[in-house]
């Protein structure tokens, strides 16, 4: 007999075929875990899969009290009470770095896509203006890469790969990040400092209460009108609305986007912005990312039901 | 009195403000010089502006006995007949390596967007499929780039840039050039066997007769299911109508494209596609890569009616 395990975040089923095929899934598909099974059915429930940013508290772990393994599928679990779940001595685990090169790679086609405005060139191209010769001001020609000020929030996995790359496009890397880090970009000791600094904020911190709106209506007026911010670790890190007065008034040049503040919802006033680049939460998203992704959940699910520590806790 | 230069393609006006700040521009927008100037007009001109891709041939080169610079604006030069002019003791110029860096970042623009479905993304959360949980078998997980081969066809200037953004992101990189160069690629002795190999082809090859057509039906084919193409060189290197073919029956996985056989004109059968992405031959078109441009063209002119030999010869 299987282990039974309960998916609480909405995935496609593709995404769970291989963890099915070891473990016996109870699919609550982002629903209320109460509304798909009964309270035994969920009083049973020892172990669950979660994606990290999905809020899970105390009131859902009170409904399982066998529960004793959190394991998230992805790098984050911001999502997660974490010290709701360490009072119940429930492991957590994630899929650290799984994703990082898919999520930096995606950072770089959203910034590389809303700075050379390839979404209006393309509707250019499709539309019949180009053949028709027809004037466009969104295309004026842009600043390019070299020599251009890329300032990284955060320096974890996915920061290193993204500085590595925006280097290779000859761009001017910085960083800045709680510590100082054994890499070759300058540190910039305040956020502050890097904001008015570069003229791309790639935003790739751990989310947290430490970095809620950390980019606010303040923050985006340092970047300034020829700034671009592209964001690919959790919407709770910008005030969006702010953003949204931002991009309206011309406060900042463009925003790309792969994350927002209530998923899978992306406003209206921020869909229709022709300077932005808007992405479904796809960062993690790559055929070996999703491998390596349940490599780590299968390797956590394993060794919990073999009544070993997690081999990818968080910590 | 400024000397006269007639601009022989169509230029966005924003292009010519600084040589026209030196010289008298008699500006012929693409239209046939004869239908916008006298004979006579015609008979004094010593000097031109031309876009390299704009075919310009003996009975342009009849209608101005005086000419004797030729001036390309960009690095190409295929447009312009060199034995015509070589015969008529006309010298041509152009602007090498001046907009390569432009080009090359537009180059992985086109591959990332292309190979991560970026605009079918975008639209997906612009039409709010997203938010409500539509189905959409376009953003299927696609794999990603780390191992992913890439061929780059032409190592000059642009290849070179090419090949080494892309070995920041982990690729695989090979080459295919008529020599080896000294670079730490791999070096391919065919283009049949690069094609054969890569699953990313990025055409960055100077367009000439030896390149006519050089990726047709049997090279498409060659690339597979799983392969891309771009191209930022010249639209004359690929069979258009091959190419239409290939995306209508899934010869090959996508393409993106900035450069078409008839410019501007992309046509109905490949703006219908989902898996393209097109720019309207945005290569150079930056603002940094202008100014070098126009630097290049501004010291070929200044040289020539110095009577000094073009500093930038088309060799």
């Amino acid at each position: 007999m299987p282990e039974k395990v309960l998916i609480y975040s909405r995935f496609p089923k593709a995404m769970m075929v291989r963890i099915g095929q070891r473990y016996d899934l109870m699919d609550a598909a982002g629903q209320p875990p109460s509304e798909k099974f009964t309270l035994d059915q969920l009083a049973a429930v020892r172990a669950m899969i979660t994606a990290g940013g999905t809020p899970l508290g105390v009131a859902m772990m009170d409904q399982m009290p066998a529960l004793q393994a959190i394991v998230c599928y992805g790098t984050g679990y911001d999502g997660v009470d974490l010290a709701a779940a360490a009072s119940r001595k429930i492991a957590v685990g994630n899929s650290p770095g799984a994703n990082s090169s898919s999520v930096a790679d995606l950072a770089m086609t959203l910034m590389l896509a809303v700075t050379r405005r390839l979404l209006p060139a393309d509707a250019y191209v499709r539309s019949g203006s180009w053949s028709s010769a027809k004037p466009s001001p969104l295309m004026k020609p842009q600043p390019g890469n070299p020599g251009r000020r890329i300032g990284v929030y955060g320096m974890g996995a996915i920061g290193r790969k993204i500085a590595a790359r925006a280097a290779a496009f000859d761009m001017d890397v910085a960083y800045y990040s709680r510590s100082r880090h054994d890499v070759p970009w300058r540190y910039v000791s305040t956020l502050e400092a890097l904001v008015d600094w570069c003229s791309v904020l790639m935003i790739a911190v751990r989310a947290g209460a430490d970095t809620h709106h950390a980019i606010d209506a303040e923050m985006l007026r340092k970047l300034g009108p020829d700034g671009y911010v592209v964001n690919i670790s959790r919407g709770s890190v910008i005030d969006q609305q702010a953003l949204i007065a931002a991009l309206a008034d011309n406060t900042i040049a463009g925003a790309a986007l792969d994350v927002y503040e209530k998923e899978p919802h992306a406003p209206d006033a921020l869909t229709a912005f022709p300077n932005v680049v808007l992405t479904p939460h796809i960062g993690g998203h790559t055929v070996e990312s999703h491998l390596a992704m349940q490599d780590c959940v299968i390797a956590n699910l394993d060794a919990f039901f073999a009544g070993k520590p997690l081999p990818y806790p968080v910590s």
